[in-house]
């Protein structure tokens, strides 16, 4: 049963997203993969959020451009943490998403990540410090991770 | 019966969202004020839009400031027209708002405003164009104020 | 007889509002393009502005780069509602474009979209979402493609 | 037991560090507060970084304004999941430390949060989301504040 | 009869625009300021700018703030040099108005001054320099005023 | 005898500063072509511009990236008008120059141009157009150029 | 006798640049302070960075905002370190100044410090490192303060 | 025995950082090389500062790019100078490193250099500065590569 969801866009950003994806499968951390928009399917996002965490779900993850809303619309349907990550399709290239990711009014936060891969590749790190809290398996998978960053 | 659905975030937004309201009166157009948020109420922010349209309202205009998503997510759920107006209130002063106001994906766009003041005001001129084109008594007050910016 | 211009200011803009074009013919939608500079040619923008409501024009839609005045010009001559696609060619990529087209001064809204083909798309919607209001078949056209959004 | 360590970069931030307080008070979490600086007394940070979690700390928020490197220098240090609130004291407002907050590189995430007394408030809801997952009373606390957020 | 026509969007901005006349007046120059508006009066502008050299005009000075469009406008209706002063009253502080000044497209040039009161002093020596090729008196005052400046 | 100094930064920026002196032959206005530095060959640049009105110059263009000084260092020594385009070159791509040439403190001025290609163009046309108030026949390649703009 | 030579264009810059002699007085490192201009007073500022070395000066600190070019200027001349703060005096608030004072072409570097008064005072820290290589007194007063801020 | 440190956060910087010792090596001044990071082995980066000074070097040079702790990070532990080149390589493209290597905080400074390979180039440069004060042979290697400049 999957305690993580990644959902992104748009199929378009599926090569990103693996970089997420691949970094949870590191992480033992089991998900499921979404694509779904705050605004071309709202409902789809809207039921996803509502049901998530009953399905098991502890942490979303969403990858978004522009706008960048789909965090944001997550975010106010469910009450588990989610992770955005600033996509850089748009013509802007990013610094639209990060703004729009990270300036959430108070009471409905995102943890807003790095721009493009590097934050595709740190929600999942991040996901994964999230439920190292809980799960000691993927604690030390992330602490076996640092470990080795240390030593490389 | 109102044809144009005013929308703030929250009512700090109330003197700015004033600016626009009296532009609307001036230009004879019946309106409802609505405070709700895309983030603290998403559900009252669904019914709104998707009942917007039904309730014989032909315009919706969002006041929003930081992530900005309102008028986005009433763009995602109605097809009526959306004005969305960049706030100032988060500290990076409007800038926030502006990107995410309009760099809205393909298929669902906002009509992004100018930030603040300038746009609050704009929002109700914008909504006197369109409805112009329909109601020839709006399409007249709006002629006759630009004819008074021209002569004045 | 159409009902929307398109214009751009130079033919090099041509592949992208050529993004414009193919979403007003599948929003059924009548229109014209033309080739004009507000800062090259102006006297051409006034004349078109002017004459745009009387030709049976109802939206303008306008593609301009760096400082991007011709959305602001085509404004301030009709009074007709005018939309505006901020364009990339410029060194700085867009950013220029997207100040210059939102940050309208109170009285002679423009309304923005997103820059480059993001926007191009979106005017076209934007103009199907305001002349719905008035044209049943182009309303109908905007939700069916609504609805195919959806469904994918 | 404190389950959360606050700090920040200088007791000038304490007024808007007392925005996350009340709001992880309000959430049923005990936490500690600590003023060292990743540049002025960088071993402080390590050590309290390395310590954190033998200490039964679960969650760490880090203020700081500049370049800002508090949450990332905690987050170097221990597995533990950080939350940074970049904050407004330089003369460029928090731009700066938002970008410096947001773009860790990959392997050691932090969660940023809005710029200022919005990001204050969210990283007390983060940490709430974050801790709601393992302790019940603070998931109860979020959601029930979710709840009045919806009812006001 | 004046040689400098100094053109500002609005009477809000007369204390600015008073830094450039009293430049003029220090450089010996004759000048004459109106208020006009490229988005609210462009035929004024219009007219300004085709009437400029006829009558005895050699250098336009205009202020503008936000899309800024002013002395572009000019620019496309004169063959005369336009200065151009990006102006604060915006919300975006004259970032905005800094881009869409300097950023026209080849063909039709406007000389963009720094923002604010420091562009609105540097068109009145512009202007001078400009006008100091022809006109000895004006040379020498300019001169003047910079060998004071090394002396101070 | 040329009228008209082009300076540029590196021999890099060769290709682009041919934008400017083709402008400049079509528009009949003699010029000289010069390789210096404000922060490598100071006293080259000091001596060019000190000398430059007594050897018949009129208008000095000068083409510099990054932190751009070249510009104002001309400016600073002469008191000849002097046009500034902002290149690309460096890895903030034009919008540094941008600043640090329009950005001039009172006292000294420069005709700031946009970035890169469109401003080597514009710094030619703004030449003619000053030199033109002084010379007939550059003011008609000037108008001739403008008249075709508008017949093309 | 002076080892540094603390620069500023404006006595306006006074009250920020006496947060860096408050600096260096800590220091213990002897100083002179001047006020001069790269564009109002170009020879002072070449004779002043001509004659530096010989005179004893060992570093140079330049305040100045806008185009900023005082930090430059003294580089393009001297060969000795010089240390730019970006001032805050112009309307664009010093990330002109910034991107001015820290985008020197290859060959001729600036050290750049942070923007106002958190730049001001490390000019005086930096100083103090710098010339802590070669004078025991000022190495050891540096480590003094940054053991005390340790303790504090 | 190595007078200057360069250290890069990771081995894919090698391309720029050879482009620092390169000049480190014309300017007769030895150095080492060392691949360590701020946030992946912030233990590294702590004992390398800590040892610095004792092991004979006097300056560091460091590359970092995004959040861009590297530097701060050095200085943070060293009273040696600390020199830090912003790098290109987060999706921001060096903005972001520009703003968190210049935006230190009163007491740490670092010398921000210019973003990308014009940095990397003078990141040493201005280490020869520095050490030119100490050393005769550096200072006049400094003062011939300025030469060659000028008669280049």
């Amino acid at each position: 049963m999957p305690l993580v969801g990644v959902i992104m866009e748009s199929v378009l950003d599926d090569p990103l997203v693996q970089d997420t994806t691949k970094v949870l499968e590191q992480m033992c951390i089991d998900f499921e993969v979404r694509v779904m928009s705050a605004h071309l399917t709202p409902e789809l996002v809207h039921d996803y959020a509502q049901t998530a965490r009953d399905r098991g779900l502890e942490v979303l993850i969403a990858a978004a451009s522009g706008s960048a809303a789909l965090a944001g619309a997550l975010a106010s349907t469910t009450t588990l943490p989610v992770i955005g990550i600033p996509m850089t399709s748009s013509e802007l290239k990013g610094i639209d998403a990060l703004m729009a990711t990270a300036q959430m009014p108070p009471g409905v936060p995102v943890a807003c990540m790095a721009v493009g891969s590097w934050g595709a590749r740190n929600a999942g790190y991040y996901a994964a410090q999230i439920l190292g809290l809980k799960y000691d398996i993927i604690r030390r998978a992330y602490e076996d991770y640092r470990r080795e960053l240390r030593e490389r």
